[in-house]
């Protein structure tokens, strides 16, 4: 992977020189095509050996482009609020916004090689990383972000030479630490590790630019004409809504399916009813207490047909709990700024701090729920969101958050008597529209949806539990339940 | 101030369970109305005594409105990202958009109150926050907030009562610390500053309420009702647009003004440029490498006539920067999420962490240029801006920030001259439109609105940097040299 980086590439400074300001206005030209157009986000990812110039790189690729445009974000250690949640939560709330670019020094890849390199992880850990990497990667590219993954290389003798310049310059000493000669140290196993977490993570969507940085005139314009070129392509390509045609919908010859077999006859009368409550809110408010849920978080999940009474039942777990723990999240129209981001963007911001609760009121489901159903993304674009959901919730759950989704079923009679009893009412809050009387039309394509979400996105790590919700109370009481059951196995 | 809130105030637990249910549909009522007119946000601040169930309040504003539309935030330690910025900003980033309800507990009085307290302050460091507190509740009225503030108070004698009672009780003997006590201790003292605290922020716009605390039921429908009034009457109230008439435009008699007073004829030869361009770019990049800058942060920034340079200026300093350390925030039109929130949220968003600047390629300047001369805000708006701006930089100034303003002026001629220049070139980078010829002829607006803003905004620790942009090379000296002579002032 990294021989023809050991060739001893050169560039002579007139050569250089002469390309520069071609290459230059280019790259502006490039940068305010895609801010006009807006078509994509550019990330571009700097990754290599100690000493070999990332961050000269980033701060040339500033200066040729506008800065007004660039960010560069270096990423050193977490902050307590990104320390509080998944690994990669620091790195999806950096994403640039449609038309943008960023440059990210450091990324997904330096803990996991780092960690191997010093022995705090074994190899399967490492494959495990890059596998989450290689997943990452093709949600972005899938979403719309041009990602472009720079490594640069330096042989031992190169990097060995590279430190021992920047020592001798009084104006460079300071950049060169005791860390850095530590790894030099270590310096067979880095190139060992880096080449396989290289070699696992260079995929057609996202390849690996393994270029030799002995040379600044070579290694910079060598990756400032692949930025170019990359953009420029992504600018004036057309991407087909859906390169895939739609995968079948999974119709089971006997009709049946996990929604029907819900068992909607179930009820509660209100004297347990009653008892229950009480009795399950208390053992909920405990385990919120527990010293083991310090350090832990939960996001739970509420999708349902619409009213199956969502709303009452997270009303039930707020009541529970302390006002200072929770915040519910309804989730409506994405705002201008969630729409010009991947679309799990919107939930990974809204992800809770140690001790808290994020309740969902609908969720990242809509894609294959609502999305699907109504035509509103491409059959290509849902049906990838199941693997990119099922990595999420892994994300989390790898986390140590406890993630619970709670899918609430009627029936087709019990909802057309709940909207007409809304109707009848008048009342405001309730309001009932063209659009519900709609959906209901579409009751058994909704139907099919849900079953296909739950059989695949159903996992051990954030497994679905389907609530019989044609009884308020009975469904109530297996909402505080199932909550609690799944926090207490967690602990 | 606290002598009604000793009087003893009580009530039945009938009567309080006759008047809940009517209350709490009435308060679900604004809630969705709120939602649904979006004229306003509303932010209820909880402050008071220990032990007067502050806690509880928050629980049961929770219970009695849809959780999914409010949010509770209990401000503790600051997070190291909060910490690294103005107090403020932790209150700023919580700000509800509107149609939305926030409870805080702990606000702004918190640590003022407690440092006076503990005695880690003087009186007049509580004044001075309370005048800032005023300011700041000013602002956020003036923005279409709703601001509640409520005080929980309890006799010393109730306190002590309270204190013992969740003690006795193993169930809550965990909320009670010796820090309670400590403060137990401290109560005379306590009453005395935060009565002090109270009288000077209890305003017009922001009132405090002060309830007693003793018996929950007489607290929580007291408050509960002052909520859903205000709330009722900020929903069918329309405040109209501009309350006050336009403050009369500064217009010196002989017509000289600050803007015109810049010499113009100001000009650098190349070979001077350069020199100049080198030490001025190699000075500034040793001050960011400074220790005593690693605790700082900075801002700058730029505003200016169109085709003034700005653009070219900021990239001569971006060049002598690493690219980790700078953000260039160029200022276009806002977001939906920023355009729901006071307008300088904005702005408070990218305010830069430690040992960072933060470049703001035109501002919150915007509002009394802009906005003021193309009748975008009502005269009151503009107008109150000044005040709030100046506000704004001395939170930043206080907190170490460096603040670095500068205007770039051309002359109407050479503006001219650059402007049929762009469009001979054609160049799609320089695009210049209707709007930029349209703005040319209210040179004489903009000039007087730069006028007055450079007046009213050039502050002792903000102050405005006039620079002659009619040479683009003298204006690049200028603002590298203003900048690092600000930072060198300021370290």
């Amino acid at each position: 992977m990294f021989e023809s980086a050991e060739l001893g590439h050169k560039l002579g400074k007139q050569e250089y020189e002469a390309e520069v300001p071609k290459l230059r206005e280019a790259l502006l030209d490039a940068q305010y095509d895609l801010l006009e157009k807006k078509n994509a986000s550019v990330v571009i990812v700097v990754g290599g050996v100690d000493g070999a110039g990332k961050g000269e790189l980033a701060n040339r690729l500033s200066e040729w482009m506008d800065p007004r445009h660039l960010h560069v974000h270096a990423f050193d250690r977490p902050t307590t609020e990104e320390a509080e949640r998944p690994t990669f939560y620091r790195f999806w709330r950096e994403l640039p916004p449609k038309g943008r670019v960023s440059v990210f020094l450091g990324s997904w890849y330096t803990a996991p090689i780092l960690d191997r390199v010093t022995g705090t992880s074994k190899g399967a850990d490492l494959d495990r990383a890059m596998a989450q990497a290689n997943h990452f990667e093709e949600m972005l590219a899938n979403e719309g972000v041009l990602l472009l993954k720079f490594w640069l290389h330096l042989s031992k003798k190169a990097q060995k030479k590279r430190l021992e310049t920047l020592e001798s310059d009084p104006r460079t000493r300071w950049r060169v630490t005791p860390t850095d000669w530590d790894r030099y140290e270590k310096y067979d196993k880095f190139r060992k590790v880096s080449e396989r977490a290289l070699r696992e993570t260079s995929t057609a969507h996202a390849p690996w630019f393994v270029v030799e940085a002995t040379d600044e005139h070579y290694r910079e314009l060598t990756i400032g004409k692949t930025v170019l070129d990359a953009m420029r392509k992504r600018i004036d390509t057309e991407v087909p809504a859906s390169q895939h045609p739609a995968p079948p919908l999974l119709a089971p010859l006997d009709q049946k399916d996990v929604i029907d077999a819900i068992d909607l006859t179930k009820k509660l009368e209100k004297a347990e009813y009653e008892e229950l409550l009480e009795a399950q809110q208390g053992r909920l408010n405990l385990l919120f207490r527990k010293s083991a849920m310090k350090k832990r978080s939960v996001v739970a999940v509420f999708e349902g047909v619409d009213a199956a009474g969502k709303g009452g039942a997270i009303r039930r777990i707020t009541g529970a709990l302390d006002a200072r723990s929770y915040k519910v999240i309804p989730i409506a129209a994405p705002t201008d700024e969630e729409k010009a981001r991947p679309y799990l963007w919107r939930f990974w911001r809204h992800l809770p701090g140690k001790n808290r609760i994020a309740i969902f009121d609908r969720s990242w489901y809509g894609r294959v729920l609502v999305e699907r159903v109504e035509g509103f993304c491409a059959p290509h674009d849902w049906a990838r969101a199941y693997g990119e959901i099922n990595d999420f919730e892994e994300d989390l759950a790898e986390h140590g958050t406890i993630v619970v989704k709670f899918w609430l079923q009627v029936s087709d009679a019990e909802q057309l008597r709940r909207f007409e009893e809304r109707q009848a009412t008048g009342y405001k809050r309730f309001k009932i529209g063209a659009e519900d009387w709609r959906n209901r039309e579409k009751w058994h394509a909704y139907e099919h949806a849900a079953s296909e979400m739950v059989e695949r996105t159903s996992t051990e790590y954030a497994p679905w539990k389907l609530v019989a919700a044609e009884d308020k109370r009975f469904a109530r009481i297996e909402v505080l339940r199932g909550l609690a059951d799944r926090i207490e196995a967690s602990l």
